[in-house]
């Protein structure tokens, strides 16, 4: 069992001490959520071959409160190979390939999470926070080495007390840091839960970040724990508000249009999922855990101007900011 | 109006008759299908710009029989740019460019259909046949040109007696010219509608063929003529055979998951989708027509083994030879 103790024990390595943090979270999230709903979290271990590390998925479905939701962790290293080390020397520059094949030890570890409830008044959300670190494969030091992740939230209707407090706490939780953060993860944020082909957000974002290492991993660490932190008090007041919400049939057929296109999204456009499928052997039903339970699509479907439905469209093509 | 005496004019260029036939099909086609309903279909015509082309899109949705169902032509033309020619060269050596700016005049038209029953013991099927030219921007004679296309049945139920059926239509209609189409055809099917990351085939296949001009193409054009022939004799009787078998909420249920499946392998892995909605100023509508009305997701979700459900997968698993 992980504690509290080891993420805060800077004599640790960062990769332990992030490790840890991903398994607290997802027992303190998944206990919070639960909290919600009358059935609980099934959980899935599964290994990486033999040797390469593996993960934990927590899985909840056809809850009274979630339609399905995942909670997943995956600790996993390897080798990468030449092609792979080409294309992050883009970004990476200090990274050092072995002589003999050029390839570069790595080691990643995530917590990325997707939640749909049932009610279509209460939002999807999703939240990822991940460390990547490469190693020299002769004196196995730390090489190169970043944090990404972000959360953020998806609604079928627009409530804007819920967009603001889901941004305003993720706001504040970064701001003790940094006030250039927030301003500028929710920009970003915004860019990357862009669906092209429709000229629509995914929903009313959030903050999303990647290849972040201009501080210290030490206090990094501190910013992805207290984004992290965030989420709870972010997303589990909003479902308590909504989840009972009375609706109407064509609510609900509007909330499974949304969740067509949260899966263009994750299918067509997002890089983790695309990466994932393309990589051998990783665990597919952990990927596509982010896939709701239902979706629909209907042939050049238009809310009527004015409508709940369009309120909500006018935000996610044009966004908005709510902090 | 187009004449069926258009389509077998030798005296006119190969466009102009493959523009008919497609038109011919389009007509008759949804008179066939809406001929198995009780709800017709809906006309939408759009244009791309205002002088490359255009399409008609015929859409049924909600139907009795049908719960989806799409049958688009498009008729487009333009100018390559340089990168795109640059691809194509690979396959296509006497494509002559520009000398101005490197690009190429083309010519590209084609019918595509998707059609999803609401019946889980009836099955969905693919058509689509297109014929694609450059022309030379100096002289404006033809240089490259080529035909692609095939359709195939995607059950949720295996009815074995079905996937002959349907095989066996098209295959008569291909080894009337050449014997050697056929088995050629339905490997290139098996192989082209795989979905990798499932480690399995989107249905039970038919006929896929593309870059197409071994032969005249008055003779390829009388090929996919038969072929595209072949389609109301090979689905109809099918659907007229099992839209009223009856069913249980099991399953429609498990019909949703294979219509998951269907939209992993159209959003991430059919090229025709990806190259269409990367596409500037292409119509979405007429692309994404193809998802169904409705599809689920259920994490790592297995049928018992030897149960119907399973009986389909293991043809999906190892591709069978129907005819």
């Amino acid at each position: 069992m992980v504690t509290k103790e080891q993420i805060h024990d800077s004599s640790l390595p960062v990769r332990e001490r992030m490790e840890a943090l991903i398994r607290w979270k997802q027992q303190e999230i998944t206990s919070a959520l639960a909290a919600l709903d009358t059935v609980t979290f099934h959980t899935d271990k599964w290994t990486r071959g033999n040797t390469g590390g593996g993960g934990e998925s927590m899985v909840l479905q056809n809850g009274t409160t979630f339609e399905k939701g995942g909670v997943n962790i995956s600790i996993v290293h390897g080798k990468l190979p030449h092609e792979a080390v080409t294309r992050m020397k883009a970004d990476h520059s200090n990274l050092k390939e072995s002589a003999k094949d050029g390839s570069v030890d790595f080691f990643a570890c995530g917590l990325s999470m997707v939640i749909h409830p049932i009610n279509p008044h209460a939002p999807t959300t999703h939240a990822n926070y991940r460390y990547f670190e490469t190693t020299d494969p002769e004196t196995k030091e730390v090489q190169a080495w970043w944090f990404g992740g972000g959360a953020d939230l998806t609604p079928s209707y627009l409530y804007e007390e819920d967009a603001k407090h889901f941004h305003q706490q993720h706001k504040d939780a970064l701001d003790k840091f940094d006030k250039d953060l927030y301003p500028k993860w929710k920009k970003w944020c915004d860019e990357y839960f862009f669906i092209k082909h429709r000229g629509e957000t995914r929903g009313v974002g959030g903050i999303f970040f990647d290849d972040y290492d201009e501080k210290s991993p030490d206090e990094i660490l501190k910013i992805v724990e207290s984004a992290f932190d965030a989420f709870i008090p972010a997303y589990c007041p909003i479902i308590a508000k909504r989840k009972d919400t009375p609706y109407t049939p064509e609510q609900k057929q509007w909330q499974q249009i949304r969740r067509g296109r949260y899966v263009e999204f994750n299918l067509v456009l997002d890089r983790g999922t695309q990466f994932g499928l393309q990589t051998p052997g990783s665990r597919v039903e952990s990927i596509l855990m982010s896939l709701p339970a239902t979706a629909a699509w209907a042939y050049d479907h238009h809310p009527e101007k004015g409508s709940d439905e369009d309120k909500l469209l006018e935000v996610l093509k044009n966004p908005v900011e709510w902090v």
